[in-house]
């Protein structure tokens, strides 16, 4: 198991959140009852603190697969009873999303972009909040395509950028388009960093950018539709590279400004624990990168 | 069936598209393979027009096991030989998206959000064309949030707009944003509305708003962040209804604005066939809008 794990279990780490995660909304708590819409739970019909208050790690990624493979393999690292072929998915009263909790070990995928995995961020952390969970930290496991860097190298995040290589992330919220931040800490990149080194993983800290298309906004010559040469392509990747971009994929900044908002703007270090990007610019898997 | 089905099927409406699916990528005919990665499949490993060559319909929707129902019942509907629960998914090889073929329907799941659908029907669009495919009519089937009106009423969308009530989507290219049409044509949805008024189920022809978020771009006060008042909401879906919009969903604007550019611009009833959405304002499903 990665050193960073280990050391969070065992209380080393006393910079990370010490308290409950917080939802910044005022109605949540006058509710009757809420409910987890995508994920098929309820607060009238789960028990979501006998269910889910031991979580200390929350890892997300895109494919079910993956990550019941994850759940799976964090389920053998961890050596819990029982088998971990049998893991049951949590979720399974729907498909918008499956879900695998390992002892303090909970393991979500969250689709393809960020409308998708920002519905499941809204869940999880209402789902946290409600079963009144401390001292979370939550990774994000991806797949991303490298910029300048060869494949199966793993990718930290330093900061999340859009399209222009901007730190921000712009939500609509009720037809006005304001601005959040993605900005994280580099303390924290750096400890993974140390991670990944001393398992002989080639890695990188670097920005990663987020884009909403996998084609065209991704600069690939391969898609459906397609209107720029070759050149034009490499050019865009150069400004992106010199802006300090080492991958791209299609998450990212809702994750960072999410969890920054959800966050404690005032706990930098547990903003920037629980905003933290873990990427393959290629060929990833979960398991080389986590063990 | 729905009585637009038979009628194409029948060949009795001329005024589809009577040619090839076209992409608009001068590099993909130059390459020696395309790799279709979302649906694993690819030009090289499998017969493209032998598998595909016969496909009129698409249905398209965001949950993968309502999909597969969709293909269930369409196999009734058209009395094929066989069980329809062994029909098989075809992308099994991935978990990213579900399809099936029933006849000339092919139906398939294509998860929430503008980036997740995009990504499908690139490589949709990529192998209706590989197949060689003509005449082929594109629905997208799916839940929404009604806006007015009363849950199990069916939207049809006139226009898909984004959340300045404008019918147009903006998609970044290599870092510079360009905006696309959304706009459809009228006589399509008369017509569908005409199949749903002769079965007596409760039709409405309006814009389909689409947000990038499910929570504060919907203006839900039940999301895990949430700045505004119940008041600020209403205002705010007051004015939507008043540009026209009937309901709320997140894939319509990216469906709209990708069949048009790849429908042929000066082909405006076969873009209009193209594009059209076929919505649920509440509790929709497939079978009882499809029947």
């Amino acid at each position: 198991m990665a050193p960073i794990l280990l050391n969070c279990m065992e209380n080393e780490h006393n910079d990370y959140i010490k308290q409950q995660v917080q939802v910044k909304n005022p109605y949540l708590d006058t509710m009757e009852e809420d409910i987890l819409y995508h994920f098929s739970l309820s607060t009238k019909t789960h028990n979501l603190p006998e269910m889910f208050g031991d979580i200390k790690f929350v890892c997300v990624g895109g494919s079910a697969n993956r990550m019941k493979a994850f759940a799976q393999f964090m389920h053998h690292e961890l050596k819990l009873p029982g088998i971990p072929e049998d893991i049951k998915d949590i979720c399974e009263g729907t498909d918008r999303y499956c879900m695998y909790k390992v002892g303090p070990v909970l393991s979500i995928s969250h689709g393809m972009g960020v409308p998708s995995i920002s519905i499941m961020l809204h869940e999880l952390i209402k789902l946290l909040h409600h079963a009144q969970c401390r001292d979370v930290v939550l990774f994000r496991l991806g797949t991303s395509g490298g910029v300048g860097l060869a494949p199966g190298t793993v990718v930290i995040t330093d900061k999340a950028v859009d399209y222009s290589f901007r730190p921000q992330f712009e939500q609509v919220v009720l037809g006005k388009v304001i601005t959040r931040s993605t900005e994280l800490d580099e303390g924290v990149a750096n400890e993974l960093l140390q991670c990944s080194s001393s398992q002989n993983i080639p890695t990188v800290i670097g920005n990663t950018m987020c884009t909403h298309d996998f084609y065209e906004g991704q600069g690939r010559l391969d898609g459906a539709l397609c209107s720029f040469s070759h050149e034009e392509k490499l050019e865009y990747l150069r400004k992106a590279y010199e802006a300090g971009v080492r991958n791209i994929e299609m998450e990212s900044t809702v994750f960072a400004a999410m969890c920054r908002v959800c966050g404690l703007k005032d706990r930098q270090k547990y903003t920037s624990v629980l905003s933290k990007n873990l990427q393959h610019a290629a060929s990833f898997t979960k398991i080389s990168v986590s063990s």
